[in-house]
């Protein structure tokens, strides 16, 4: 016997008629929505009321209004490539902002970019590139995450340590607020002091604010050489010591400075046979290490044929090399060297997920404290899962820790998270450096952020989006 | 005759008791109160309840409980050295910073400084400075600024070209709520993404939110070398052009980038005719530039004595000269020349205020208008004051501009500044850069800014201060 429709049902079935009626086939249902009904890792799974694409910020506006009238909840994705559960939406109205894709435009002069939500990452580094200029921001998912999801989670990457979270490169936004009202923040200016930073309060905030239809990002030249390196060195301690030479003796010219242990290089190592290791041996430590550069002085070929910039970290590296620090260097000789040793970082997430049940930790320490957190997480999570393994991929150059464990019972997961963030708040960091709460880290939020920041956010939650309609469920643990 | 005591004077009279007794000689009333009974400028006066000068985090949270359950306004002042009217405290409780002075940790290999909100700005400069470091915020009233009130008002100063504004330098926040709540924010981490950025919101919104107790700081390698100039350009685009080439040639080490017209060179004259002139003859274009460098290549003398940083000034200078386009230059040969330039650009409130009435004008526009910025603004302000004077001094390297007008009729003042709001919105620009909006900046707010922006505003203040007691009247318009 079929089920009797209920009332929410009756309510759904209006809105998905009145968002046809508003948007046509820009509303999908049925077996349509399959792509907006799990997330990239797999590990969740619903079933939406409705999708909708709109294609301008007036069709955003217009479902915003619809929904609010109704009370219904909206969940805004765009490249859905989050680790943090933070696209659920059961029985919600996915609002997928992918058609908003345009660059608007890039001024050159000005060295901004005006952007849809939807612009793909690397469509954007694309088309900043024919400037000769880049928008720094980069990481293993840049070929499927959209601005609007960067902006959302202001998310981090390889090159923080240069250039700034995601928030750092943001001049200007346009948002949709719960109601359909439409925010204008699209400002060029390095400077604008006119009342409370709503910007920065809606970046960041997960789409449980607004949602984010458009940004105005800074770009920054494009670094016309680089110098790339894998290095192996005896301890953690020592790849700081290299981190800080090659600071000072650039001026701060260190974009990226990755860490992977053994495990990783040869989970790597697995996942693709053919790639040639940067090392005859396995080492403990493994260091990509890249520098960039755009004035003359570092970046032009001299006349030895060489740039001046490999020079300073071949320099660097003997010199550690001498004081036994270093044990081992292979600097890239070719464009497709470097990009091989990044396609072995960008890996991460895969190999990360390539055994489940996993817990992904995305810490933040100290930079002093990376080795102590790994050695004092490591027995820990072994006094609750003997036979858990564990594999961590690490922003070092600015303490930010891909904690990875594996377990072989899920019932372990709760536990060990919960001993890793006693960790890393013992040592003065944060249970979540750039991923983003979502789902998954809201009984961390819970347990672990300030009270009365919490209670804040929850009043601000209530001011903005009084009948909790946008996202609901995610970042803000209930009271 | 004596005027009858009213209800408000008689809660005031218990708010001052019970702030007595909790805090004792802290509180002052009487003539006491002088120095917080009027701004920097002068142009504002006012009578306070009463003062109080707490010392600790826990006397300020005790303040705020208090005023809370009373309902008595409370208005957060640290140095007062404000330019927009932000500490106006008529019947209010005055709560002065200047107490939390202590640079509680600097830690150098993590360049981090906790600070307590009523540190001197010069204070904290000689404090880093001991460790090789900066904290490069920087701006004339730096013997008198607090970090609290540059915290407050997101301060931006003559290095925002490199640096940033202050929200860019602060990794961690402490602040009292309006109900005496303590909000503990203080990472120190440079990727924590745990919920709603509130320092973001915190830091600009002017004392009506929170009060900013204490701050975790970012600290920058102290440069090794300045250069520095004094350059005289046809026009403000061979300026910009002398700004890109040395961003080009040296990879972004233009620390500072300040325009004088021939006006502020000759008020300066009249103001210290003691000083040497940097050039023979009077320019209308007149620059102070500086560039500096930690890195060894840049900053360590040569074989030949001099400092490379240096020579690629002199070298971009020699050849714009030829180009024509600059027409004078002296570079700084010693630190008390570097000193005399720079003395010359911080006299800019002095100069301004040495008329008076006065319209100052803190605007930012795109950097390729500020030249159609002044000739638009200047056409319209003399259309409605045909006697008035300007007076501009730039942060040209980030497009702020203070546009001071000299009036000789205090009536022309508001018809002024929305003359000189509609020409900055013309072109693309902000009508408050960095000395935010206090008082006499709140017609703009209300008349400029996006209404959906400003909604959101009041409805953060109401959640976060229903009673509305933290420095009411000032920042966000009444709707």
């Amino acid at each position: 016997m079929e089920q009797p429709l209920g009332i929410a049902d009756l309510r759904g079935a209006a809105v998905i008629e009145a968002l046809r009626a508003a948007l046509g086939n820009a509303v999908l249902t049925g077996a349509d929505m399959a792509p907006w009904s799990r997330d990239w890792t797999g590990q969740y799974q619903w079933t939406p009321l409705c999708v909708v694409r709109p294609r301008d910020t007036g069709a955003v506006s217009t479902v915003m209004r619809l929904a609010h009238a109704e009370g219904v909840p909206v969940v805004p994705v765009s490249g859905h490539t989050g680790l943090s559960g933070g696209t659920l939406g059961e029985g919600a109205v996915m609002l997928s902002l992918d058609r908003l894709d345009r660059i608007e435009e890039i001024r050159p002069e000005a060295r901004v970019a005006r952007v849809g939500a939807g612009v793909i990452l690397s469509d954007l580094h694309a088309a900043a590139a024919v400037y000769d200029l880049c928008f720094p921001m980069t990481f293993g998912a840049k070929g499927s995450a959209r601005l609007g999801g960067l902006l959302a989670t202001n998310a981090g990457g390889s090159n923080v340590l240069r250039y700034g979270n995601t928030r750092d490169l943001v001049l200007g936004l346009e948002a949709v607020l719960a109601d359909g009202r439409v925010v204008d923040l699209m400002s060029e200016l390095h400077k604008n002091n006119t009342g409370y930073d709503l910007r920065h309060l809606l970046i960041g905030s997960e789409g449980t604010l607004a949602v984010i239809t458009r940004a105005v990002l800074k770009l920054t030249p494009a670094p016309r050489a680089h110098a790339t390196a894998m290095v192996a060195t005896e301890t953690l301690d020592g790849a700081l010591m290299l981190l800080n030479r090659l600071q000072q003796m650039t001026g701060g010219a260190v974009e990226a400075f990755e860490y992977m242990p053994r495990a990783y290089m040869e989970a790597h190592a697995r996942l693709d046979p053919a790639a040639r290791p940067p090392f005859d041996t396995g080492y403990d430590v493994n260091i990509l290490v890249e520098l960039s550069a755009t004035a003359p002085r570092d970046a032009d070929t001299g006349p030895d044929g060489a740039v001046p910039l490999t020079g300073y970290l071949e320099a660097v590296l003997a010199q550690l090399y001498g004081e036994g620090l270093v044990l081992d260097a292979t600097v890239a000789r070719s464009d497709a060297q470097r990009a091989a040793f990044w396609a072995r970082r960008e890996a991460a997430a895969e190999i990360s997920l390539s055994h489940r049940p996993a817990v992904v930790n995305d810490v933040a320490v100290p930079l002093d404290r990376v080795a102590r957190f790994l050695d004092m997480a490591g027995a820990r999570v072994r006094a609750i899962a003997a036979e858990a393994r564990d594999m961590t991929v690490a922003h070092l150059g600015d303490g930010n820790l891909h904690y990875v464990v594996w377990l072989e019972d899920s019932a372990q997961r709760d536990p060990v998270m919960e001993a890793v963030e006693d960790v890393v708040l013992t040592l003065g960091g944060s249970f979540s450096a750039e991923h983003g709460i979502g789902t998954s880290k809201l009984a961390s939020m819970a347990r672990r952020k300030d009270p009365v920041a919490l209670d804040m956010m929850r009043a601000i939650k209530q001011a903005l989006d009084p009948k909790g309609i946008l996202n609901p469920g995610k970042t803000v643990p209930p009271a």
